[in-house]
């Protein structure tokens, strides 16, 4: 009889708090043995004393989500996780979005339509909670959360997605009844719509301006605004896409203070910076339009500084794939349409741990095991899915990945496996990349993309249960 | 031919920043003459080395304006103007308020109505805008401010009078371009809200319950925003009636990072806490009903420690004469109506500079020099009635305080001139009052309230300039 | 054959990051296996599902150290380890203090001496530097350093001690030439003397007294002082035992800019006050003399927030035991000595782990992973015994901790195995204790104390890498 | 009979608060009157709505002070006070520096030698405490004190002057016993002594090496030390020739908590970079060889943000006249000498008023107040020279100055009336020049230097009075 159905042999395992070597047994897509000289298995791997990290989870993506605003996703839940596959993520968290006059159940249950029977490999889904009403907060949101459906966006801008003050009390209120995690996108919207109207109104209409249409100021008032709301509620919360200084001044000043207030950061606020966005009129910034929108060298240094000393749970890509040529995508609204009507995001779902893995561990910045912390293990454990995803532990999805090191790769598009046209960080050279990625047990990267769409499963969440927040602000009636 | 008017001899004179003994000639109700040994006044008065302080500017004052919700303002312009004089105060700067639907215009109209012909004191205007029409913004606004109406106040809460972001922006953009300077009452509406409604539903409806639904980070919020909003428009504000810590921080962190910022408080931070409003469910803690509500001890010491050391530009009495017995006062909803309808606001246009002198500056807390920029100059400057008023200079208006000190004097509402019918300083143990006041050079206070009603003038206010504020958050097009 | 020495079964295992349910295979005192349903061992124990953690490594403990001023350190390393190993401490790093005027290598072979033999558990030693020396700095340090002693920590305070700014530079320096780790205490050792000074020329000399020669601002002062210095030399620190609220900002202030400054804080700065030193003038409060003296209640809430958002990276006892009675400890200078005589220091070798399992832990104010981290896996890094020690984890020593939860258990020292004659929290209720220990797989505490003095070996430390700094003060040649 | 000795007519006369046009009446060398069309004068002198300020209070100046290594001071009290006279200030305090060993009385009476009959303007004199036995601490400085010397710094840095904690506390508690004011320059002497050795032992000895060698941190140390001193001892002090931003944070943070903790800063933090001292290794820097050095675009800001926002109370030159040329100045030890034996200091006593004056209020950076209060009414508070000095004021002194604006004007060290061979500051452009200066009523510049040396009269100074500093750290016994 055999005791494993796979071997992954002197494998320098990497956890969030350590390292070791040791082959890794695996039986039914879980991790079941960890220990020197592992025997009997129907398969072996040697790792050859490469490092083995958990495979990513990639806890803010957009894939197929539908915009409302003309364009197009360009990755569905086959290409885009196939993509997150090749580059070492094992489970990704989109968003099943509300359409304001839609029921949440319906958002869902057209979420799991477009997600059936196409994952490569495993999912969860997160809620956008854009029209609370009294059915949504009373009855759908509990419902949901029992379900497995245990965490939720709150925006506080777009148009068609924002909640204001009230409303996004209304709603962590059920966040704190339910025992369910919040995101927030915290950039103060009036603000953005007086600016863009100005510099519209002025002839400002290129890429570029984008960025001057969010400065850094409107996102640190919205991230102070939440913290607030967070505060009065006794809540914990997560601000999505942290982009700088002064919003990570704000998230430490909470943390400070006693507040269960958790920061997540993407790769754009590392590598990428305003002048991404064209130092000219030239259309090409619109690859780079994305919100908060990346800020400056002394900005990317804290983000650093912020992920080193602990103000960061998270490092997501935020992937929001639209093409840059045709019309569905960054030209929806034609080939020189102003910023404002351009779609916001940039791709990074492939490309998220290799630049973690290559600029932050292997650069000192970071240890390995903050990399596997801020990749998989937080996330696993903020949203309800640890300890089956996140870690490499007894009981856990034997999800994996195996890293080539020393490598001097240049990053391109043609070698990536989304269906978007471009990468923001073309060109860059890397060091490192997933040798193989396994999922459940099962090989779905060694160099070539591996895995029937539709072997991915649907994932319930748990309640995540971080230590209750005290109450700060106020002896209030529950 | 006699040189003056009248000369105050001996005068132990105070400005903002210099204290010297001499004579005051004062010609045509304006001082034309400091020195030893003035000669040749039709009338003299010996202050006998007693300290003589430029008459009080109360900068934040409601007299006789239309709350619209049942209660009347127990003080017109001719109490509440007796009041002040016999406080110490020679000029009263209440708000022409706005109602939604109204032209500005209109509501300065009305105003000039009730205060023509009434008045003791000299007074100017400040605006309140509840509804920035694009009349209003392009065409009432700057006409207005032209004519001499240079400040208005713009609310973050009260349903009736509350501004949203976005009207902010393009209010702060109005006092930009045409040099107005912006009084803001910050405190998160939607939070109050909230609050509010989980209180009444648990049957919280007190008047104590009144500050349990205002806490500190409510208005710290608020600040926060406002002075982002300003740091966006690139103009100079002024947060009204700061009531603790936590809103100082954010005033401090402005004016560190170079922000025009300014702050004000009032007596009741000083005075009274949130235990004013009653530790029972008795209604006598209406009295003390106002927002922000009074905090505590620890939050006192703050807010001394911010007039100290140059945190607040303005101490104000935010008079708001609400009778307590009478069914038109704070009772207009009914004896134990819940906190949410109890007209908000405390009387204290006569009590303020006594206070101020009494407990500041003969406690040492504060100089004397900083009791009159509190009280009178910086207000002057801030809302451009400087140098006619404000200080004791060639060419100012002769408004003056001769003060009584080394009293032993305990505060009792029998013996204010305010037409409200209780004092929240009811027993207060005072060493010093006013001994006389001279208004535009006129007695109209020496232990007897003198002067008619009408004798006060409108003054037409001119732009403030304080430093240009340095553009910050962006470059934005004008 | 058998595989395994020992199994643990139905661990519910913790590390730093992780928690999963295993057994634990062991063998020649390593973990070798994490599995299902291992088998083949010589001998097992049944965890029954109970918590199973890693050892805990005390990295700040004082004992059998020649103090030099006629008191005697109550614990030596037999008396000391046990006590250790019955509160779930495997491992110890107690320091080899130079005397001034002594090579380096003479104290760590004296040091040697008094372990050798002795130890039940295993233990490093920190150095001490008293005396840098040409010869300490460049010929003796280094070569320590290279031999394994691979930490040392320096004096702010202490005549005995204490280096200046200058000493201080000279080794931080080659604490940077060599990789080592400094360990700063922080206290303004002129300000305690200053107030000392006056306070026994004013008669208070009662223990309470030494909490007031030592007020926050002294160690807040120190804190700030030794961030500037190692920011300086572009360093790594760790500041031992924080008491407080304003040496945390200081932490936290660093850790924000990128400094690599580590916080370590003791049981006594959650569960004492300056109270425990005594409200009248009994001597009775010399029991609880240690510096920085514990503050108040609020501080407290701000260590334990520190504990909660990382500001501190390790949880250590600091445990220094004198007998209250006799006349070797803290009355060595007699009954009623004034406090600056009494030896500082309180015992809490065998308390520490249970009171944060019990209080932290169990009462929901920080997670299993961060009492792991705290307790060992981030000394072990932070001191160069990682892998070996710290952790669960494949080729680690198998020094274990299966935990009783659920006890209603009154702390009392008559049940602790140190040899001092009481302990600070004398009738504290704990909720959890260890039921069993195990020291490279050996069981050293069952409810009985077991394992041979002696079996305790040496561990020579590797140089720790902490993420390199970053330079940030000035362009220094080096 | 004639009124006036001098009428200065249609005087824009600006105070530490006011601003206003009129007639200024003197006699006997005092101001009697302000006011309009004043009679009856000997001579008078027409203004023309020009501005007039107090005469300037250069309160740090170092004239003919024995510097004990080889170098001497280019400027005698009366080439120094004819230099201030010529720029504007009527008022300086140059230091009486005790010499180790010397008694403080002994530094005074030579002091005094030095300065009798040579003055041209009035002088006071702080004194500089480098040696605090028991007999200066309990006799001389408490009769000093009493006798008019009220003020006195202290160096935390060189190793001729400097005290250490334990000195400062000692001397600070007699500033608060006695009510002087302390000085404080602010730099860890280790911590520059460490740089400065391993500079030099790599061949960084050009001037421009002196910036490197005292860093901004090493100034925000030693300010934080001395913050915490004070706040120890419960005394007001002032950190002199504060730098820049990290300094000025310390400084702010102390008045946030109600401590009593002022700034002074000079014309080469505002105008000068570490730049000034050369890119290159040329001698020349030397010419601005000063400490602490001055920093960057970024720093010169933040210090122009604290002129603004009170962060600062005093604006002086710290004028230290060293030759560039010949032997004994900046080259006494030689042509090529390290940077670490070249005489600290710039010359700037003359320069001073023009240059906050033109680039200040001219600019719109500070308002025309605030300039007088930080060139001279501060410091008279400050120092005990307050009424008789630093205000337009009945009863004070006659120090007045007539300002020429609209001016286009180079600076050169041609125009200047010091001893030194240079300014810094050379071919700067100016828009503002005193056209008179009035010293007790008699004009000692007009576009030529006049007044007779010794016609400037030593100032004892009364006890500085600012607001008790509230008991803070500890409960002390006095």
């Amino acid at each position: 009889m055999q005791a494993f159905d796979l071997i992954i042999r002197n494998a320098n395992v990497v956890t969030a708090a350590d390292g070791f070597l040791c082959d890794i047994g695996i039986r039914d897509g879980r991790i079941v043995a960890l220990g020197l000289g592992l025997q009997c298995a129907a398969q072996e791997v040697d790792a050859q004393g490469r490092t083995v990290t958990p495979g990513g989870i990639d806890s803010h993506v957009h894939l197929d989500q539908p915009t409302g605003d003309g364009s197009i996703m360009a990755d569905d839940f086959e290409s885009g996780t196939r993509s997150a596959a090749c580059g070492g993520t094992t489970t990704v968290i989109p968003f099943a979005c509300q359409q304001k006059g839609q029921t949440l159940r319906a958002a869902v249950e057209d979420y799991h339509r477009r997600a059936d029977g196409r994952a490569l490999i495993d999912y969860a889904f997160h809620l956008i909670v854009t029209d609370p009403t009294e059915d949504v907060l009373r009855r759908e949101l509990p419902e949901l959360i029992a379900e497995g459906y245990t965490s939720f966006k709150i925006y506080m801008t777009y148009d068609a997605l924002k909640l204001n003050d009230r409303e996004i009390l209304e709603t962590l209120s059920v966040a704190r009844a339910e025992g369910a995690m919040v995101m927030l996108h915290a950039e103060n919207s009036d603000c953005i719509a007086w600016l863009t109207e100005r510099l519209l109104a002025a002839g400002h209409s290129a890429p570029r301006y984008h960025a001057t249409s969010r400065p850094m100021l409107v996102e640190r008032e919205a991230t102070h605004r939440a913290i607030a709301l967070a505060e009065l509620v006794d809540v914990p919360i997560l601000i999505v896409h942290v982009s700088g200084r002064e919003a990570i001044e704000q998230i430490r000043w909470a943390q400070s203070h006693g507040l269960k207030v958790y920061g997540e950061t993407c790769p754009q606020y590392l590598f990428l910076t305003a002048d991404s966005l064209g130092c000219d009129d030239s259309f090409e910034g619109a690859k780079c339009i994305c919100s908060p929108p990346p800020r400056d060298a002394g900005n990317q240094q804290v983000v650093w500084d912020g992920l080193q000393n602990g103000s960061f749970e998270v490092f997501s890509s935020d992937h929001a794939p639209f093409r840059y040529a045709g019309t569905d995508g960054k030209r929806a609204h034609g080939d020189a349409a102003p910023f404002s009507e351009v779609a916001n995001g940039i791709p990074g779902i492939e490309t998220r741990m290799a630049l973690l893995w290559s600029e932050g561990v292997r650069k000192g910045r970071i240890s390995p095991q903050a990399f596997v912390a801020l990749t998989a293990t937080n996330a696993a454990r903020l949203y309800g899915l640890y300890p089956r995803k996140g870690s490499i532990a007894i009981g856990s999805d034997a999800d994996l990945v195996i890293w080539d090191e020393n490598l001097d790769l240049e990053l391109t598009n043609d070698n990536l496996h989304h269906n978007v046209d471009y990468t923001p960080y073309e060109g860059m050279r890397l060091s490192a990349w997933p040798a193989m990625t396994f999922a459940r047990g099962e090989r779905v990267w060694d160099g070539n993309a591996l895995g029937e769409p539709g072997r991915g499963e649907f994932l319930p969440c748990a309640r995540p249960e971080p230590a209750k927040a005290r109450r700060r602000a106020t002896e209030l009636p529950e």
